[in-house]
């Protein structure tokens, strides 16, 4: 996806990358009927900050939030999706976080010329993982970083609260025109499995029959000729991904519910 | 919404705006069942293109998509949505658009390290109006300024062509989410009218007894009691939007047809 190595941009005059403008990452993660989302606590501040980063001039941001999530998080394969972007010229005057206390945390003596500190236009993206398939990790600047319910925020810094509002707004939109599910779900998959994906990422009830059959309609779901046994008199069928049409709906697009 | 006296970029050392940004204008026009877009053609070159510009450091990127629109093409009051960013490091390497042609053109000596030349993100919004209520005039840059139907674009430079097919599916994905409709219909209007509004944007049939359901049931619309007199024997309905609830509908969404 792309070749360079991980750096750290402290440490550099930012020549390497483009100027005013930083990617931000909404990792959302799903697992069993709970939404959570990857937030990173960096060492010398009393906020949790989503995990971001610098563009470098012969990337795509696509590409560099892909690195970004790579570097900072050790998640890989992540599909980012574009949200928007964020350009406050005051979006990053946050008390918290001043040259000082950067320095005290890193150790290095920035200045507060430092690039860094310039203007940043961000541009936000999100993606949607299992969570319980990945250990998220810290990296130079941050030392923790952890899955949180999105009902139970921490304190965050900059304008990353409205970052992942924003997202969740955005994810819930992107629902009813492209599929979702295929790396949430097992590969066969009851009706109440991909229900409770639904109702938990809208954070509402969906009648099942109806969901079902618009599921069915729209053809993103096979029917299986296989029963799951959970339990006495209970054996609901299993159903799987079509491959095909989920692929053809990701890229052009579906009209789920509708 | 700002302060800022229209400039010409080219003049400039560039240390106003934020380096390596910049934003395009797609403005659709609807009327009477008919899709346009609006586009500029810059004297010297051959292709047409998206109205653009730079931000200055102390704006947001939405009132520089404002501010450019109303200096390059008279347009004001434009309500703009974020599309897209686009990054390829390649993007406006264009073997219509040099230094030699630009400086042809304008007059100006430019030179190849001018700052206009360097790599810019382009951030994308989109809004829609009615074409029949403006004029659009040329700027500094291009003489001529036009409506295009959608269906019949001339070339255009840059990723400029992407950039209208991507608003274009995204004001479709908003159509099922947001209202439309209140500058682009009359203040009563009819079902026919307005369904034909929404027929032309999604570029397919909706059954109207249905639509007309579920525009009632979302409350965008209130039926008068007051008919349109359109010759012997017809006299529909005539309706109206909701104020209330549209522009509620406007902030926080809403489900339509769904």
């Amino acid at each position: 996806m792309n070749e360079h190595t991980i750096i750290n941009p402290l440490l550099t005059d930012g020549s390497l990358f483009l100027s005013n403008i930083s990617v931000d990452n909404v990792i959302f993660g799903y697992h069993d009927k709970s939404l959570k989302v990857l937030l990173l606590h960096p060492t010398a501040i009393k906020k949790w900050a989503l995990p971001g980063g610098y563009i470098y001039k012969d990337e795509t941001i696509e590409n560099a939030a892909i690195r970004v999530a790579k570097d900072r998080t050790g998640l890989d394969n992540l599909y980012f999706k574009q949200c928007k972007f964020y350009s406050d010229p005051n979006r990053t005057k946050d008390e918290e976080f001043n040259t000082q206390k950067l320095e005290d945390m890193t150790g290095y003596k920035l200045g507060k010329d430092h690039w860094i500190f310039n203007q940043h236009i961000s541009s936000c993206f999100y993606t949607l993982t299992d969570y319980s398939k990945v250990t998220p990790q810290g990296d130079y600047y941050a030392s923790e970083c952890l899955w949180f319910s999105i009902n139970d925020l921490p304190p965050l810094m900059f304008d990353h609260k409205k970052m992942i509002k924003d997202a969740l707004d955005i994810l819930r939109i992107h629902l009813y025109h492209f599929p979702v599910g295929y790396e949430l779900l097992p590969e066969k998959f009851t009706i109440p499995e991909i229900h409770s994906l639904y109702e938990t990422l809208l954070n509402k009830s969906l009648d099942v029959r109806n969901f079902t059959k618009k599921l069915l309609k729209v053809g993103i779901v096979d029917k299986l000729d296989e029963r799951k046994n959970i339990g006495a008199h209970r054996a609901p069928f299993l159903y799987k991904f079509n491959k095909d049409v989920y692929q053809d709906a990701l890229e052009n697009g579906m009209a789920l519910f509708i």
